[in-house]
């Protein structure tokens, strides 16, 4: 007998030799039905493969990462079964997982795929799905690995086979096809019951484009045909709320080929929106009794060689610029600035916590192939702060920060999120880790305690912590389902000790404060993308570039429409005056277009009761309302932040 | 006879040979005693030098700049004079004025001079003065000049000699002191009435510090003592306003070796000045109709191959960063970058004027002997903005630009500025300006009406116009009458045709925008350093980092001045508690120091009452004010901005 522990602690034994399978079924056969594969010692495998000794063991289903990459794996060696026998003698190279589904790279020889063939393969791999094929292990020797590729003439195969020695090859056969692969592999083909196949693409073999150029094919699938339209749904909606859609067609921002790539223009439309995110962080920022300060975008390589981002970091860097015979560096962190503004002047306990915020522009070089709109960009506006307190301040500090987090969710509407807690491995300590045993163990619990308390969502993954202590990704899900990582939540024991920074306690010795680093609207450049797509670029009345659009339904109305818009610039409001000679339908259809909130429509009958036909984006027409109402009403929409 | 030309436009005719005093005496004799040189035709001559052809003079008086230098020079020479009766056998070398004043380098071969001596020459100088002695100026052969100073064995104005040529060495003597000088010189030097010699310095000869060193003295002279009284005066009030010192002491800025010279990193004090500062330039620019764009901090080299910045402007860069083959640099300013929004998408006549606004920071190389606190820095946070508009526009944007100033003068209190209009030279179109005369003549006039109309004080200067456009210098006064160059604007016709901008007019037809640059608050660095000194660090209660100190007189009230804390931040008033278990009279001192505009005192009877009592910054005790009341006083005082 063998003793395999899961994931609740619960500890069980059975024969050796056993399946991941077989102890699902032994658990339920319902829960056998859902197991794609499982993760063995932290290592993912087949549900079939027996298990000789003790282990730990933690079932995969559709609900875990691991096991939708399985999934998506599998259904990589299905498609390439259907492409076989609709094009046989093709060779493959390699199909993986991607964040969504998987592609397999292929040789088609002289023959092309189209948009055609694709609705074919799908029909084929639905036919061959139905066959439930299991996906067969074997290990096999390398010899005959090498003979058995050379016989079919598939080159592919046989290079990758040259990186791999006796004992790491396997071959994997569903069906009629039988591939070179590590795996592993779903129970079988029969759970693969949705599939789309997305696109065709070209791929230079081993991405190197003095290569022959190989047919990439890209597909998705899912367990039932429900979640494979809510998909397609989501594809569709998120072109609509492309980004870089919207910030075209609504002023957002532009790119300049002088400028360069990844360094975005924010237009005026776009500024609104920071300056309307800079407050909301100020104020609440100020609430919470930060300080604010301003740093240089550039330091000397010293300072960068004393945080160790020298030369540990230096390739996410730009290079630097030689003055004086001193290097100077574009700041791609704010953190070591913070530092030195502690270290200005003395500090003592009762300065502590003391917390040092700015929106500091930092500049990181990401390969040009890796830039994307707003998500990936070189020139980052981030809500940076900095909480340099004792250990005894830490768990409060951290809630603070915490709940900072969840008022903002609720003024942006982000129902779904979840924070992903990375620990440290005790194994690691003084290599990965900084080795400070209790630290870590207090600092941990404390961030565990801080979570459960506040009721928020929460994973913890072992040996991904930061090197100078625990760390939170904060992801949360957009309105129309697609996850964005938000923003990075660290507690920082390392840091304080390089910069030498300390502060003298109470009793009157020196100590070296805990740091927190936290930006929890992330950057500017992210978060605005994210609420493009959020809002689909109907952003609500505070964060509107413009807020009202005034539109008299002909000329005879535009003396009047000129004071209502003077009134709502007076009551802060952002307004702006249609005075086209155009039909009003058009006025409001393009009115609708660039996303505005409120329209004030105005013709003979509104001025003599010195009101406005209000249409509110998206919902048409309110009726005629007194304008001193709708002022009100709008002034406690926007300062609610509604 | 000779025809002279006078500034006001007039020509008289005088006797050829006539000197500018004789001129001066015939015009009265009241005037004549305060000539101190003339410039004739130009250069700065002796105003005993006789006259011999037509020429254009301009008689220089002490409220010359010229006037004042010539004064000062011929200082040096009266104590040397001084310093060669004390100090026999004492050689010297070079002995200019300053801008304050004037030095002269000496070798005093193995003697030395102490604090006393400078007391003593100052009354041998005094003395000396009395005696009247005329500046008498003579061409000298070179061989005689030579044989002179080879006698004396003076090396140092051998070595002056050695670079000259025969024709345009000149000896001036006064009294018993002679020196190899090109001049000009005072008539006599009775005129130099109050003196102080203000310190001792080591100077290498040439400045090179392989060289001897020698002794430098300064002094600086005035025509009366109570000029010399005030100037001490001034030199005492600005050395306890000296922006460096407040600036540590209020916790406003500091450098850091690490960070870099001439790179301020703004505390959380500095950082409340910056805010409250841009608040004002935002609510001032939007009620102007201002759009507000954010742009990066770097470009491709490309970009400034197009403004011209390349390779002229290289200089005053930092050095490129290169990447990916592309050479980025730090921005030096904001234009080009606006530019490139206004180009972003199509304009109309409709779209203009468009004004866009940035707090835009610059990053400019200043040599690191030049750096000086926030005066002279290379990170520069400008008050930007770029108005583009039609030649219809011009004159009414411009005049709006105008009243800005004029609004922010009065709101700082500056009551002493003088614009300089610098023009272009007609006979250089097309080489020093660009080639555009009826648009030079056309906005220059329509900016003089316009300074005109104001009423601002301001000077014209014949060529020192911009390369695209005339551009006004604005100068202010600090309130103990140091003088600031604030900032420029500047009319522009270049870049935009450089940047291919246009617009389609009411014909339908593209035409290039003019462009106006202006920074009306400068640069915070510089503005800052300003307000530091024009308020010694005494902010008024809107820019003041701490508003109010509440002060509790003991322990037993800490807990009812924490609720008037609480009271005072509601109403958004940064108020701080000084709860430290001190004597009230030591938390008032310090709260001095600190130079917090208002004190709030707490003891029994103000808690009885509801009221608190209030001290306000360098007038003392105010009385008991109910809470209420001083609330809207504060909330008065501060959004007028007083």
């Amino acid at each position: 007998m063998i003793k395999i522990s899961f994931p609740d602690g619960a500890v069980r034994e059975y024969p050796a030799g056993s399946s991941s399978m077989d102890i699902a079924k032994s658990i339920s056969e319902g829960l056998a039905r859902k197991i794609l594969a499982a993760s063995v010692n932290g290592q993912v495998w087949d549900a079939s493969r027996p298990i000789y000794a003790d282990s730990s063991l933690k079932l995969l289903t559709w609900d875990d990462t691991d096991g939708k990459s399985t999934f998506w794996h599998s259904s990589a060696h299905l498609m390439a079964e259907a492409v076989e026998s609709m094009f046989p003698g093709v060779k493959f190279w390699v199909g993986p997982a991607v964040e969504r589904g998987f592609y397999y790279d292929m040789d088609l020889g002289d023959r092309t795929i189209s948009e055609d063939d694709l609705r074919k393969l799908e029909s084929k791999m639905a036919e061959l799905s139905k066959h439930n094929s299991p996906y067969i292990r074997k290990e096999i020797p390398k010899p005959e690995a090498v003979a058995y590729f050379a016989e079919k003439g598939d080159e592919y195969k046989l290079d990758l086979l040259s990186g791999l020695t006796d004992g790491e090859i396997t071959f994997y056969t569903q069906g009629e096809f039988t591939d070179l692969c590590r795996g592993p592999h779903i129970p079988h083909t029969g759970l693969i019951k949705a599939i789309k196949l997305t696109s065709i693409a070209g791929a230079y073999w081993k991405g190197d484009e003095k290569n022959k150029q190989l047919t990439r094919v890209y597909g998705v699938t899912f367990p039932n045909q429900k979640e494979l339209d809510e998909y397609l749904l989501l594809l569709e909606e998120a072109k609509k709320r492309d980004h870089r859609k919207l910030g075209k067609e609504l002023g957002i921002f532009t790119f300049d080929d002088d400028i360069g790539p990844g360094l975005p223009l924010w237009m005026p439309n776009g500024t609104v929106i920071i300056e309307e995110l800079e407050r909301l962080a100020k104020e609440t920022e100020q609430d919470a009794g930060y300080k604010r300060v301003v740093t240089p975008h550039i330091a000397k390589e010293s300072l960068y060689l004393t945080s160790g981002h020298l030369p540990y970091y230096a390739e996410s860097m730009y290079p630097p610029m030689e003055l004086e015979g001193v290097k100077y560096y574009l700041k791609a962190m704010n953190c070591p600035h913070h530092h030195k503004i502690f270290d200005a002047e003395p500090k003592s306990y009762k300065d502590l916590p003391l917390r040092l915020a700015e929106y500091g522009t930092c500049y990181r070089y990401e390969q040009s192939g890796e830039l994307f709109g707003l998500m990936r960009v070189r020139c980052l506006h981030m809500n940076d702060a900095h909480i340099y307190c004792s250990r005894e301040q830490f768990a409060e500090e951290f809630r603070a920060v915490n709940d900072m987090y969840l008022k903002y969710f609720k003024i942006f509407g982000i129902d779904k999120y979840v924070m992903r807690l990375s620990l440290h491995d005790p194994a690691k300590l003084g290599q990965k880790y900084i080795d400070e045993p209790e630290l870590w163990l207090e600092t941990e619990e404390m961030v565990r305690q801080v979570l459960k308390e506040s009721n928020i969502p929460y994973v913890e993954v072992p040996d991904e912590g930061a090197f100078y202590g625990p760390k939170i990704d904060v992801q949360i899900w957009s309105i129309i389902g697609r996850e964005f990582t938000l923003a990075t939540n660290q507690v920082d024991f390392a840091q304080g000790r390089r910069f030498k920074l300390s502060y003298t306690n109470k009793d009157n010795q020196p100590e070296v404060p805990l740091i927190i680093h936290r930006a929890p609207l992330g950057t500017h450049e992210r978060f605005i993308g994210f609420l493009l797509e959020h809002y689909a670029g109907k952003f609500p009345l505070w964060l509107a570039p413009v807020q009202v659009k005034v539109l008299p339904i002909s000329d005879k109305f535009v003396e009047y429409s000129r004071k209502v818009v003077a009134e709502l610039k007076k009551a802060d409001i952002r307004a702006e005056l249609d005075d086209r000679n155009e039909k009003i339908g058009k006025k409001i259809r393009d009115t609708e277009l660039m996303k505005v909130p409120y329209m004030f429509v105005i013709g003979e009958k509104e001025i003599a009761e010195e009101s406005v036909s209000v249409r509110k984006q998206g919902k048409g027409d309110a009726g005629m309302v007194p304008l001193s109402e709708i002022l009100l009403t709008l002034k406690a929409e926007k300062e609610n932040r509604q």
